[in-house]
């Protein structure tokens, strides 16, 4: 999926130092979105895209199945990828509408009743400072 | 799903006093994780633990067709609120098997060879202080 | 699923006296057709139908994951209950758009080039005598 | 999926002269099991058979999200084409774990108590005469 020569510059960092999960999954759309309108015979995201909503969604539906089986064989290293198959693919589904897994973390915090709900909705709608 | 009388106590804050994604996903999965042993006639998480891989796989599964439901609808409210039940169902299964969705975030960094990876990978391994 | 307390008179028996697997899925066709518009309450296909198209692919989905989930345990008894339940709903939903599994054993004739598919596509155009 | 050069010879046809369903589903699943062991190159079934359960069941999954996708266009020809494809492939699971067809419909007859059921899975047992 990392199939760019010249990946975007990096996000910022945590107070650490270090890359937090939203900085991720904010920075993996990102490489999602730029993937748009690109070469579909150089990017399998690009391709996606050129192929339409139906090849996006089927997409999504053969990454569950992975994890289905993934999860019968009780193989936690092939369960970690292919979650990670079905999340970046659902990432590419939101793009397709314009959406980010930002809209999908606040909706996970509206359901959990998580404080500071408010707050994060407002920052997610925001580019990142 | 916030089905439990005394939600545990809540993360850290950001700096700015909000919770970001990071704190949300690890935050849904201390709720989930709290569910095992739970009652499963008070809890669904409680229940699907209860009923063990095979339903929550099956559960898995399921999202992911509302997934393609909501997509070919266009529908981007119902496609946000559709992914969140898939990577909700998606955390209990990875919860299944001792997993969190810090290994997935962690995968996906990987992939994309995001820079800082090495530290988010020693700091996801740890518990947020 | 037989939740109707007067099933439909039987079709014609083969020249042995026995149903034949033609009988068989066309008599399961004209049980799934005689519950639209049926009570909701009492017939799950009728509740099916009433839901509409979205429920009767839901469950297509469904089943197909429960096919995935016997079929890893490998379990031959299971698998034959899983296919049944998915052959099924995917008459329920070819019903829903006025098809029967006569065009899909039509279709599947014509892809294997089997001979006597002209006079089979046109008998299966036509109700049975 | 007619991949083969030489198909094997056409099962008897019915008192008209023509294909019924039973005979199509019993030809189709012969044609699948004729596929077991031969060259993954030149058949897409023996790469199925080669590649193994998992690969065959994810191939179900698949086909029941395009079953999920033309039911939402409401597109009949193509459901019926997406049907028999999700048909096939059940089949080719069937086949897999040395089930046929007839084993799913003997099921099918069961549940909705077909008379003639008894003679039915008595002859489903039995090579057609």
């Amino acid at each position: 999926m990392s199939d760019t020569p010249t990946p975007p510059a990096l996000g910022t960092l945590g107070p650490s130092g270090t890359l937090d999960s939203a900085d991720v999954l904010a920075r993996v759309a990102e490489v999602i979105a730029s993937r748009r309108g690109g070469d579909p015979d150089k990017s399998c995201v690009a391709r996606l895209f050129h192929k339409g909503t139906d090849t996006i969604l089927k997409k999504v539906g053969e990454e569950a199945t992975e994890v289905v089986l993934a999860g019968k064989d009780g193989d936690a290293a092939k369960l970690v990828y292919e979650v990670a198959d079905l999340w970046f693919h659902s990432m590419v589904a939101l793009a397709q509408f314009g959406l980010t897994p930002n809209d999908v973390v606040a909706e996970l915090a509206r359901r959990e009743g998580l404080s500071g709900l408010q707050e994060f909705a407002q920052r997610s709608a925001k580019p990142a400072a």
